[in-house]
């Protein structure tokens, strides 16, 4: 997606060869009519697949998520972090790890808002490793529902979530995929 | 706001005589066209007000921000909580103690992303004993930026936090003030 790139080379911040902020608009920041047009992006991308829900994790998945489920007309579920007091027990979860914080949390998902009727595109941010994404895969099985897809924002090729998720034959669309970084230039996948 | 106030009365779950969940549809799964509605909303209370800039506080804040901001065309900032190692050092804080969780946290803005050239609209799900709310207030403070407003989703009329901080003279409009609940019904405050 070429706005997307563009506000990632523009508005990016290379921090370490690994990472690259996108605090001005997606992580911190959050550029409305961008993240608007992700949504309608995915919705192009995943709209013959009868997606009912679309699941993300908080915190940065949250806006991505909403306004893709506005253009297929379906509720988003976020899976909360940590453990909630008030989410009740009656719950899919598991176990994320971190490379950003260096530890293990606990994703989990009230089984009210997930069941084996649903056709579930996840979003979220970034895929790296893909942790939390096989993190959000495990809580879609553990439902019994069906995975259609996986719609990421930024994808760095050059770490291997994206290959290993694919070659388990998950569809997973990307918007922006980073192949390296070097010299303080970003260069894309394609 | 009508709305909101059947699906509190709807889809709202009291699990104590203070607290009711709406994890149904604003806090664990999120109801789209509800949220739109609700956007739309805070946008016809505040668009006189020369709104520069949505702060919320992650995570049930963003989504609502969100779709408030597609009306006024302004970005969000979604104040951080913990201490988050990619946020940089250049930020303002402040300490908020959360009385569902029983603890104090940190909340954190890049000093990027907010400046006394901005004019605030301050969004949130819930307001209750104000503490949230008072920590974004300082936020907001810190940079110098005015405080135009605040939205607020569901106020908790029968706690203090809304009438200490209208008495310091703060302009907040709650789209569903509850004033009680008792033997399992929700009353309104209108």
């Amino acid at each position: 997606m070429e706005l997307l790139k563009q506000k990632i080379i523009n508005d990016g911040d290379i921090i370490h060869p690994d990472i690259v902020k996108v605090d001005m608009f997606l992580n911190h920041q959050l550029d409305i009519d961008l993240l608007d047009e992700m949504g309608k992006e995915f919705y192009r991308l995943f709209k013959d697949s009868g997606i009912t829900k679309i699941l993300t994790i908080e915190s940065s998945g949250i806006a991505i998520a909403c306004f893709a489920a506005k253009y297929f007309s379906v509720p988003v579920v976020f899976a909360k972090k940590g453990n909630n007091r008030n989410i009740g027990s009656d719950t899919y979860s598991t176990e994320i790890f971190s490379f950003t914080k260096a530890s293990t949390y606990t994703a989990i998902v009230s089984k009210k808002y997930l069941s084996d009727n649903d056709r579930v595109l996840i979003i979220d941010d970034f895929l790296a490793n893909g942790k939390a994404l096989t993190g959000l895969l495990e809580i879609v099985k553990q439902s019994g529902a069906e995975v259609c897809g996986v719609g990421i924002a930024i994808e760095k090729a050059f770490q291997p979530g994206g290959k290993n998720l694919r070659d388990s034959g998950i569809r997973i669309e990307s918007l922006a995929k980073i192949e390296s970084v070097s010299d303080g230039k970003i260069n894309f996948a394609d």
